[in-house]
């Protein structure tokens, strides 16, 4: 009599499990009502479909989720003209329908996120006052923020059954101001990846051409925002991870310097590299959105959680630009390139539309000069790499998963990657301390350039702010986003960094340019990747750069430079 | 015909020449007015003996000199009562009495020094005001805060001609101040003892007791402000550099946190190691230099030069203690051990002394439960262990001048070292993100048990600060300050923390106790080394420890502290 020792489950098994228990934890009632509204794949623009589901989303519930100022969407939460109940219905309807619409989701908790509302109405009612700022507001948050009772996959099968034991610092946080945590967004493997695609729960796209990336790391967050499927989202960037997505979904987006946001508890990719930390940023389709998100958990001593937090108040003298001029008559300065790749016409429209703008707002706008952006880039991508491959390795062992060499396959061909332990170089400490060094050095040039530049703004002050575009590019087809060095610079940096929606890419507008001289073999690679076609309908956005841990001025320039937008617009 | 090729100086050649050169600096009219005064090395405390070289020492250079509250002295050099020329002349001659009783300096430049004193007092007659809230105050360097034309050799022979294209930020940031930098100070090779011996200066000793050591890095310093050969004086902390000196000499002395001061173009060993960097911190002789000191660089706005400064500005409030109850009834917890090695009979009196003052003052004083000293001072050990021997050699190399073993022996024994890079191992920086994930967790597990202290101290708050010993013993014999544990802890959890002297051992007071039940073996070895009579006459202290980034709340406990202490003196 022969015994059959069961194999352990492989690594797709795994994952079917994962995938059947998501689709499991969607309310049955909900499907029916969406399933018709979902056009076939050749529809590639989605970003009006949402309110088309009519028979899911009342009237009510459109109006709620279409309620884009986050600071409009508080104000009747906590005056209980809407109930926290109902937003949460409404986003997590809404949420449900851009799952169906771009596969932005993993984690999806209905009951216990209207359990919550419900104790958040409970409170109002019963204290007369809102729980905290974000009192009765549901956040989507970027699939590492642990969630106490929650799996945490970060996109990896070998996490599929970690549960959380505690929440991590910043849920803790937004429960202290009376959020409600309510969907959790996707990511790409490893985190290190400007798309958002991996083995669990494969690729998220973009809502405004689905042959598009919705970008990455947080592109989860980008396609899920973008679809107004929820009013303020947390994604992560460590070399652009929250403004690509932003950019190439068309919402805002925020890059705070290392250590203001507590990261304490959550999940990530190369824990313990912390020479160019990862931090978390709010992505909303409003300023008004990141500023609250923003105010609100300084506001809370996040210090107090999390050892690495700054200690540091909000500062609302920076917030209303006392370093800079009161916010009157501000000299900015436009990065038009990197002197290392030359970005497409959509995004020097882009900027263009911006300097106009803030001209007719009497404010003035010359032209930035990059210092050794490839440089630093590449500094971090060695850094990055010293130890990247022996953490993917040991990350993936458990299951044999393959680490994806590549965002542009499908599911079934992935392939082992050259990324595999076996093409590893052990670094050493003492070279990766060098490299440190080396960037140490690039950032006290860059400050030393910076603040040089206060001979030539005409204000008595360094330029205000840097607006540069957040790629070369708009959102590119899948596995085209080959770069994040017009992200990762500011990292480098550690620079705050806001991205701000400026249009949609037009193919009469943006037609094609003749070939100028190429700036570096990427250069030319990108140039021909350009084509109007390809590119319909990706939004356009700029990012606005200011100084490190200048979160405060930042939000405020960026007011500044949006109403200007708007006021602008035809 | 034979040509004879000149062989390159010997290491030893290059040190005679750079000490000569050192002597030659020393104004020749002063030698011989100091000399008479200089006793025999049998004489131990050397305290007294400044003030009695009153030929060189006019009575109004002893009254500039023994102005220990450096806010009355630069009320005096505002008013002109005293011109910074007269200061910085008077402040000289006393470095220079200290130098031959301690050897506590390297470089000296007395004509620059006064040329610039001359500048300042040109400046405040012409303008009517100080050039800045350091007027004309005279200030002491450690010997790797590079001033522009002068050389920085840190204890390193391969340095020597080393001179400076530019001054660091910090030098930058006092010179915008009004100081006059007027001297730098010795320290040990590699800066990475906890005592001051190298093979270009020598050993600086104790000037309360010569056998006794200054303590390290920073030791210099130490022995130089306790002598009152400086009224301020700037040194650095990476393990307890700046608070053993402070500690081991009498003087008050202040480690803030991680990038608060500007360390941008300083000079440093193991450049590069970012995990736990070192930090600049003033010492002096009462609590208000440190204070003016922090203070005044904070509000120069250091991030417009050094790139890694915390933008964050001086917090008057947090000064004026509202998180901690306006600065009454506060609770202090005292630790007794760190669970490791227990504190000699005269450190636990310095403890008590301070609990009996504090407690006379209405404070509350508890007992402060010490969490895995031993882990974070391990962590932090093999996280500078990963490069050091790789930096070492790569520095010393180019004269071969030896790697220091051991802090005991005299010039002519040293020897080759165990950490010489033959005997390396390479550690990856995997491995090192392993230690860093190791640390983070570790703060993390620190900073709750703090937070959770709320409930025990009965003012509704956490522990307001800790007040711990500095070291397990007072200055040692040279060579005998074999670990740095009590310091360094705080280093890995970077929290704040602030030396104040207590008073002095004492045969009587402080006499041997019965052997206790040993907490280790180090415990057991430090146990055997206390003896009154080897210890008589070393300052005691304490170090109040405030949190990560609360340098203004510790200077304003550290104020009531040290009242206290005064009001309680017989």
């Amino acid at each position: 009599m022969s015994t059959e020792v069961p194999s352990p489950p492989t690594w797709k098994a795994l994952v079917d499990d994962k995938r059947a228990r998501q689709q499991a934890s969607i309310p049955a009632d909900w499907l029916p009502l969406i399933e018709p509204h979902i056009p076939s794949p050749d529809t590639l623009d989605v970003s009006g479909i949402p309110d088309q589901c009519t028979e899911l989303l009342s009237e009510q519930e459109r109006e709620i989720t279409n309620t884009i100022d986050v600071q409009v969407l508080l104000a009747k939460l906590a005056s209980e003209e809407w109930s926290s109940v109902e937003v949460t219905t409404a986003f997590y309807k809404r949420a449900i329908i851009a799952q169906k619409l771009t596969n932005c989701l993993t984690e999806i908790f209905v009951e216990r996120a209207l359990a919550r509302a419900a104790e958040l109405d409970a409170y109002l009612k019963e204290k007369g006052k809102p729980m905290g700022p974000l009192h009765g507001l549901p956040m989507s948050l970027k699939d590492q923020i642990c969630i106490k009772g929650l799996e945490t996959t970060m996109g990896y099968v070998s996490w599929i059954g970690k549960y959380a034991d505690r929440d991590a610092a910043l849920v803790e946080v937004l429960y202290k101001c009376g959020a409600v945590p309510f969907v959790r967004t996707n990511v790409p493997q490893t985190l290190m990846w400007p798309e958002s695609f991996n083995n669990v729960f494969g690729r998220t796209v973009n809502p405004y051409n689905r042959l598009l990336t919705c970008g990455g790391s947080s592109g989860g967050e980008g396609a899920l925002v973008a679809l107004r499927g929820s009013p303020l989202g947390v994604g992560s960037d460590i070399g652009g991870s929250v403004r690509i997505p932003s950019a190439f979904c068309g919402t805002y987006g925020l890059r705070p310097s290392y250590h203001r946001i507590p990261y304490e508890g959550a999940v990530n990719s190369m824990q313990g590299q912390d020479s160019v930390p990862s931090v978390f940023g709010p992505l909303a389709n409003s300023v008004s959105g990141l500023k609250l998100f923003t105010q609100a958990v300084v506001a809370s001593e996040p210090w107090r959680l999390d050892p690495l937090c700054v200690r540091k108040k909000w500062d609302q003298e920076a917030y209303e630009l006392k370093e800079h001029g009161g916010g009157k008559e501000m000299c900015f300065a436009v990065l038009w390139d990197d002197g290392w790749v030359k970005p497409h016409p959509p995004i020097i429209r882009g900027l263009e539309t911006v300097r106009k703008a803030l001209q007719a707002k009497g404010h003035k706008v010359i032209d930035w000069v990059p210092l050794k952006h490839k440089e630093v880039v590449d500094t971090l991508g060695a850094i990055w790499a010293a130890g990247a491959v022996e953490d993917y390795s040991v990350t993936t062992q458990p299951t044999g998963e393959p680490v994806l060499a590549t965002m542009a396959e499908d599911d079934d061909s992935v392939v082992e990657s050259g990324f595999r332990p076996s093409n590893s170089e052990t670094v050493s400490a003492y070279r990766l301390w060098q490299l440190h060094l080396k960037k140490r050095e690039l950032r006290k040039e860059y400050l030393d350039h910076w603040e040089a530049t206060a001979e030539k703004t005409g204000t008595g002050r360094p330029v205000d702010a840097i607006i540069a575009p957040v790629a070369a590019y708009a959102a590119p087809p899948h596995g085209k986003n080959r770069s994040a060095a017009y992200t990762t610079v500011w990292n480098g940096l550690d620079y705050t960094a806001l991205v701000i929606p400026v249009s949609k890419v037009d193919e009469t507008m943006d037609a094609k340019v003749p070939p100028h001289q190429f700036l570096s073999k990427e250069d030319e690679v990108n140039y021909h990747l350009y084509d109007p076609a390809t590119f319909k309908n990706a939004p356009i956005a700029v990012q606005l750069v200011g100084r490190t841990l200048e979160e405060e001025g930042v939000i405020g320039m960026a007011e500044i430079v949006d109403s200007a937008l708007k006021e602008a617009a035809p």
